[in-house]
């Protein structure tokens, strides 16, 4: 994209959302706006980042033999009313009426439906064990959103559901989804800690949050600095590590995923079986396992990032490199970064442009701000010295001073590395 | 993937929407479900085929320019109630209350919404012509919801919005986009007609709608056999051919897209406006674009089937090739499936295997239902000929015998034919 006629509006300050980094950072680089409390849009810079977490969430859940599907957002009250959870959703539970006076809802999460789904569906026990998911816009009703897209009413969230006909089939499943969301996070750029939860209104009999450790985190857990391990957090009281015996420190903390083996507790009610080998009718065992996939764009920042703007990890920029044309009055440094911009985008490389008639220090600030990983500046020395600069933008002293002919190759291996 | 635990249900027979083919072949072949009226849910071969329309319009979009973002399905009613439309809409138009008491509508429709965002961060006339688009699920409370994925409540719709800062800038993208429709259409394996249309309560001054024939569909046009052209449709009137002169005939078709000179429609309302390069306030120009994507998929299908199932058009179907094993009982013929499967998948290419334990016959009919473009059979005289049989689904008598050493170049030659 060219930022001469890209729509990434970025701004020197922002009102909003003070409390967090992430989110300020969000609004000031032009990836999301607000458009009511709660309710964000992603600009076409906020949403190529979040199209390339979610390819990375796709690659490594279809690896492991999930299958991809797409549920619907509008569910009948009825599948709710049957695992009682709309009660036990109360307010956060958006419903309507339709015309025909059908009680609708707006899916918070899609147990109930896949459990109605599978139920209809699933022919033979040969077919399990089988893993469904989809990456889906859910919605709830929030008292207090905040922080941008840390907790807002509109949410993307991949969830995925786990079938099998006894409990060693769960746990399996359960391991394999766990080891895959640690490689999910991994490529993202985060480092997660996987530790027990509380099942809450999800349910089953046992629960892992995984999370990554970041200041501006809303959860606080315990961590152990000599194991690197993470423990749950309990209100007032210190607590000594049960392996290392060494004091636990508090850390802030965001939650980034959550699995839980649910068992029987909605193939139960929903009366969701399958006839076993034996010819025996058996209620199907479930796992499910969420990743709050909009809200890791703002973890990511909140780990990556510096006084003057995000630091991308190479993964989920949502641009590969960044060419600066200092001046672009000098029609042979222009010529050039085209070409250049050319040769990249040829190479399925996402390339950002600074071709505008701005100052230099606008364009320093907004593409230290921007944070693509690799920073290339055709300087106003460029008609004399045919020279480049090539940055990276999370090291400093790591300029690459480069001639015109290296250029290509030399960027290509730095985004290959 | 494997039939013995993919998840794609497949049925002899459907009940639900004998008025449809499409609706009908869709549920047969184990590619969409309902959950309740008007609502379905993608399986995996379902959304496999979806994705990959998506990327065919993500492709030819950004090949012209078009940036991609994501606007919220929740919208405040302010904004409707500015331009008047919620009360055009009327009951279709489907709100709810928060729990704060304000009130939200669910997106059917994004030209608001895209006017306001538009409005607050466009800085600079520079930055026009400026198209965007999202690909994003609407909702609509149709009064009655038919055929399946033709007439829903939840719908998946790739809406494009361009902006100019004049009328000649307006004319240029709106040809851009219907160029670009016809492209995309043809890459769906749709031969589609461009025609006038009465722009309804999105507005502006000049409509198009593209339609592609079908006997199911329920639009009728006119259409001159003579030089191929359609003509929009008028009650109870017989017409000719403005060119030809000759005798329209009356056909039944489904729209695929719409396009809308918008002019300053919302701009004017919602106060959008920029100043020139003579630092003159202009109202900006607007032009709409719509895809009813999640239509697509019963569109092609209504086009392109036979009695026995759906014929996929190469580029949109969930699978490229089909490999089935007769008889599993015998390891050398499973073994050579499987290694095949493996090779087909490292070319990066969609393959289903059906290794199943069903008999032949059942194979037969699921491999036609689910219809993709390439047919592998490996049949129950494997050990001792090492000839596999491969074909084509939408041509007769093109039966190839092919030695195992050939199997995968002949099988990758007809792929990228």
């Amino acid at each position: 994209m060219r930022l001469s006629n890209a729509f990434i509006p970025t701004l020197r300050e922002s009102n909003q959302d003070k409390e967090s980094i992430s989110a300020s950072l969000m609004l000031r680089s032009g990836l999301i706006r607000m458009l009511t409390s709660g309710v964000y849009v992603y600009l076409p810079s906020g949403y190529k980042a979040l199209k390339k977490i979610q390819s990375i969430i796709r690659e490594e859940l279809d690896k492991v033999g999930c299958q991809e599907l797409l549920l619907s957002v509008l569910q009948p009250i009825e599948l709710w009313k049957l695992t009682g959870r709309d009660k036990e959703l109360g307010q956060t539970l958006i419903c309507f009426n339709d015309r025909k006076s059908r009680t609708l809802c707006l899916g918070p999460t899609h147990e109930e439906v896949i459990t109605d789904l599978i139920k209809n569906n699933l022919f033979s026990y040969r077919q399990l064990p089988l893993i469904v998911y989809q990456i889906q816009t859910k919605f709830r009703d929030e008292i207090r959103p905040r922080a941008g897209l840390m907790r807002s009413c509109e949410f993307i969230m991949k969830d995925a559901y786990s079938f099998d006909i006894d409990d060693e089939g769960l746990d399996k499943n359960y391991r394999r989804m766990c080891d895959c969301y640690k490689k999910i996070f991994s490529r993202c750029g985060l480092n997660s800690y996987m530790l027990e939860a509380d099942p809450g209104v999800i349910g089953g009999s046992m629960s892992h949050e995984f999370m990554v450790m970041s200041e501006s985190g809303e959860d606080k857990l315990f961590f152990c600095e000599s194991c690197d391990t993470a423990f749950a957090y309990q209100e007032g009281k210190s607590a000594m590590c049960p392996e290392c015996k060494k004091s636990l420190v508090t850390k802030n903390a965001i939650e980034l995923g959550h699995t839980f083996k649910l068992g029987t507790k909605y193939s139960k009610v929903q009366n969701a079986t399958i006839l076993d080998d034996q010819g025996k009718r058996r209620t199907l065992i479930m796992g499910c396992y969420g990743i709050g996939v909009s809200r890791l764009l703002p973890a990511i920042i909140d780990v990556h990032h510096d006084d003057k703007g995000i630091i991308w990890p190479k993964q989920v920029s949502p641009f590969d490199v960044a060419i600066v044309v200092i001046d672009i009055s000098k029609p042979e440094a222009l010529a050039f970064a085209n070409k250049l911009y050319s040769q990249l985008e040829s190479s399925s490389k996402d390339v950002l442009l600074d071709d505008r008639d701005v100052r230099a220090g606008v364009k320093f600030n907004d593409i230290d701000l921007i944070g693509a990983p690799i920073r290339v500046i055709i300087g106003k020395d460029w008609e004399n010295s045919k020279e480049i600069e090539i940055s990276l933008r999370g090291e400093k002293n790591t300029t690459l001073k480069t001639k015109e002919v290296d250029a290509l190759e030399n960027i290509l291996s730095l985004i290959e590395k």
